[in-house]
């Protein structure tokens, strides 16, 4: 039900996908009356349940009173159906904040995680297209432990959605000189270094907002605030630059005819920069996997958030990430939550 | 002496500016061998001003170290040339650190200002086709008394550069929400609200990194760590997608004959999105105008930052701007720094 754009467009987006993909099942929340006639115009009954709820979570409700008045809402319901076990993964394109507020009280914390974390993948010059980056928006704080925590979960994902046998992790700063930004990033710096001879990836350092995009690095760990700010800031230059590129091609009469001639590649083009393509955030850090479709998606933006869970559903990486953050965690919580001891290293790799 | 490509293509971007501005004279700062062989060069001997000096800070001193010992350096050497009068503006490609504790020492904080800040253009939907953003680097940290003084600054930058009568200025944050974000962002939230009343511009509150480019807003205020991130996001991603587009254009013999006929838009495009043109951060809140060009700002970057340095000397932005600050504070400095009380501008509107 949620979304800016509302359920029509949501169910669209999932008619895209099933479209594409035979195997895939929905379990929707909402207000039936109105779903089964938007899933009904989209021929896809057949593949839907529905599950009735009486209360939907408004866009600018806050988390606090979702958690504790919205037991009646789709949310919830959406939820709860990863936590029985009947759905794989929950997408959504409701309200962030509420989203992780519920998720966070049903699907609870992995054991050893403090802070749980929102990753996007953003176009890049790697080889897989991606990098990954978090968090993006989970929350507006993090200190050390929560970076280097981050550091780990977003190694997981890229290991396990791309692939990867040792990513490279670089930390988000103004500059990559040691001494520069703030405190708890210099605490970070030298807490991931640390952990990278234990765990199996590159740490590159520091690294600016011009890198981010790059192909120097494969996960990018930064604060929410820090990487909200920085996606949606891509997004509006991304934005600005097809509306000057459309601009600068209805000019004339003559650039209109250059336009229809470039067309397959400016079409190539346009689907290699869609920010729609790289749609879907994902919490990571809990005992269920959910993505988070942008409230603005429209119908493709919502099939690529679909298509996310169904990759991410089909490597197993919920189980996968929940092991590792249990084993990078096996030496204890206290001081050090998320970081594996030279002992505990060594005693795995003699086994 | 500065910037990752050396004096060559700083004195390269002098000759560019010289041969579109006739007025335009330059004082040289650095290795006088060196700068006349590339003057020399350039064939600009007779437009420029050479004033030796021994020393040059590099791009990764610290600026503590600058601010003690670097007298005889050329960077030191031009910001006194300002301080002295001799120069209107001083233009670097060196260090931004260094640069700004070296201006804070010599050139004095404008009376009222508590922390200088760096302001950036940048391209927009905007009929001008820039907006403002502040701050970008000058520090990684703003409490809400820096917060509301950036938006001032701002504003006197967008009414004396862009001549416009009522700036609009948005506090940048996660989200629109006024829940939203850290604590000293809500507390900033209502003090530039306040502050609208009495200062002649609109407020239009929190806005998010999409906005930035938008006609939504002319001044952007923000603490140096998150603009410095989203600028160098905003440029790597503007990279990223001419990138994709070069090999769009070149994927196939057809595509690079479109190319040829889709030249000219595509020109206009490129001249529109370059990164070059919008070249130049200015220090605000000092006694004199100091421009900071990219470190690896080419010959057409170091031209944009001269010809932002010749409009704000035309316009006798320093001036304008310290007298602002100073009607601005002349409700005294202390629990509220920048903020015009409501009897001091009564008093104002009546006079």
């Amino acid at each position: 039900m949620g979304g800016d754009l509302g359920p029509a467009v949501v169910v669209e987006g999932m008619a895209k996908s099933a479209a594409i993909n035979p195997d895939l099942r929905f379990i929707v929340h909402g207000d039936s009356a109105e779903l089964e006639k938007h899933i009904a115009k989209r021929g896809i009954t057949d593949r839907c349940d529905i599950r009735h709820t009486d209360d939907v979570v408004t866009m600018h409700e806050k988390p606090s009173h979702v958690m504790r008045h919205g037991k009646n809402t789709s949310m919830w319901s959406a939820i709860d159906a990863v936590r029985a076990g009947d759905a794989t993964v929950c997408v959504s394109c409701g309200n962030t904040g509420a989203l992780m507020a519920v998720s966070m009280i049903r699907l609870r914390k992995v054991a050893g995680v403090n802070r749980p974390a929102i990753a996007c993948l953003w176009p890049s010059r790697n080889p897989s297209g991606f990098n990954v980056m978090l968090d993006v928006g989970a929350d507006i704080r993090a200190d050390q432990d929560d970076l280097l925590q981050y550091a780990l979960m977003g190694l997981s994902y890229a290991r396990n959605g791309f692939g990867l046998a040792r990513p490279r992790i670089g930390l988000l700063n103004v500059g990559t000189e040691e001494h520069k930004g703030r405190a708890e990033l210099k605490v970070a710096h030298e807490m991931i270094e640390a952990a990278a001879k234990y765990n199996d990836f590159e740490y590159v350092g520091f690294i600016e907002g011009g890198d981010i995009p790059s192909d120097r690095v494969d996960v990018i760990v930064t604060d929410g605030f820090t990487g909200n700010v920085a996606l949606k800031t891509a997004e509006g230059t991304a934005n600005l630059i097809s509306g000057r590129m459309r601009e600068s091609f209805q000019h004339s009469v003559f650039s209109r005819f250059a336009a229809l001639l470039a067309y397959p590649a400016l079409q190539r083009l346009k689907k290699r920069i869609d920010p729609r393509q790289a749609n879907g955030g994902v919490f990571l850090g809990l005992n269920g996997t959910v993505v988070k479709s942008h409230g603005s998606a429209d119908a493709t933006g919502v099939s690529a958030a679909i298509k996310l869970a169904v990759q991410l559903a089909q490597s197993g990486f919920g189980e996968k990430l929940a092991a590792r953050v249990a084993s990078i965690t096996e030496a204890g919580q206290s001081s050090e939550p998320a970081l594996k001891t030279p002992d505990a290293a060594k005693g795995k790799s003699n086994t």
